[in-house]
């Protein structure tokens, strides 16, 4: 166990609801089928929010309920899915954002999809727990309105826009918070599973080759439970 | 200091040699410019390569000199400047390249631009040190020439497509070698200065605001330099 504590957690949510009758209604779907199939009642969609704006608002709120100043963050963390531009890093873009002081923290980005928040908990608590940072801001920030695929509603009912931070700290002797240790594996089988195959090297966006469809989220979802199914049972 | 080492490094070069003389005629240069101006004589460019292809490449060799086998590696780090693809990570589809044990390793990205790989060794050296993996594989997978911008041919000469890894081990206690401690600092407010805008959720590839010149790198080479004299000499 790591002596080490969520000091503080925000949250920001868009404005615009976008409820299961909006989108049934724009891709012609049954009403009431996305209830049904996905248990989702509504979501929300950014308007002129960046990954970068709800980031930072959601930051500015976990760092006011650790009762910690901006100056004192040591690491900021990008643990989203997706980045504002390719470069640089979302977490300086945070940064600049949050006006933190110029050169008071270092700043990178965890990339591991859905999975991105807690890998990057797992390496703040471990880079704290050895005297590297004293205090590390996480922020996850999602615009996935911007990649759904309406021809695909079975995923692209479930995803809106929002974003998380926490503030990591070091826990005093006398405080019951702790990190536990943390598995992660990963089953590149299902690689194909999940997929935004654009936005990289392979299908850039000024390849020719490059369709709008592949810029858009693809989920088999029936294929990734019988997986995770299969391999969480002996996980 | 952390009782880690480096097991084994490996590289890929792609075969195709670019010169500074196809370049200077290609986009138009005076001859000579390139070596006057950036000291670079020729760099590669992939033709049928991937990221992940050169990342596996590179892989293959550090394992190879590290002598360990790939079902024993039980992490895979990115620590590349662009991905792949936007999902999943580049590591889950290097663990799948390599044809590694599915659900033997966890695989993730970790993106600082170019420090990418420092983070990333930083990280895995704390991890490895705190006993959560044995070994850990880091690489670093560049098709830099798939987003030059001839029309800024002081940066565009600079940078061409290779691939890089290494195996990072627990040292053994008669080991001399070590990890020392790293410090990071990022300057924001130098955001602007090397940047592709494109490529994430601002200038996403499917806006149609988005030009073709946002998915390009763009370095303001003297601004970096003035900042960077600026900010090391006291760092």
């Amino acid at each position: 166990m790591l002596a080490v504590k969520i000091a503080g957690v925000g949250c920001y949510l868009p404005a615009r609801r976008v409820t299961n009758a909006d989108l049934e209604s724009a891709w012609s779907l049954e009403p009431g089928w996305i209830e049904r199939v996905a248990g989702v009642y509504e979501r929300r969609y950014a308007t002129s929010e960046t990954t970068v704006s709800m980031a930072a608002a959601a930051s500015r709120a976990a760092l006011a309920m650790a009762g910690i100043d901006v100056a004192a963050v040591e690491a900021i963390v990008g643990a989203s899915t997706a980045p504002q531009q390719a470069i640089p890093c979302t977490a300086a873009l945070v940064q600049r954002e949050l006006m933190a002081p110029d050169g008071a923290s270092a700043c990178f980005d965890i990339n591991a999809t859905c999975l991105s928040f807690l890998f990057a908990l797992q390496h703040a608590s471990h880079l704290i727990a050895a005297g590297v940072y004293r205090t590390v801001l996480i922020f996850s920030s999602e615009l996935g309105s911007r990649s759904l695929n309406p021809q695909e509603p079975e995923s692209a009912v479930l995803f809106g826009d929002a974003a998380a931070a926490v503030v990591v700290t070091r826990a005093a002797q006398n405080e019951p918070s702790a990190v536990g240790p943390a598995l992660f594996r990963t089953y590149s089988s299902g690689a194909e599973l999940t997929t935004v195959a654009g936005g990289g090297t392979l299908h850039a966006p000024n390849d020719p080759t490059t369709t709008p469809e592949m810029n858009l989220f693809h989920m088999d979802g029936p294929g990734v439970f019988k997986r995770a199914v299969r391999v969480v049972t002996p996980f």
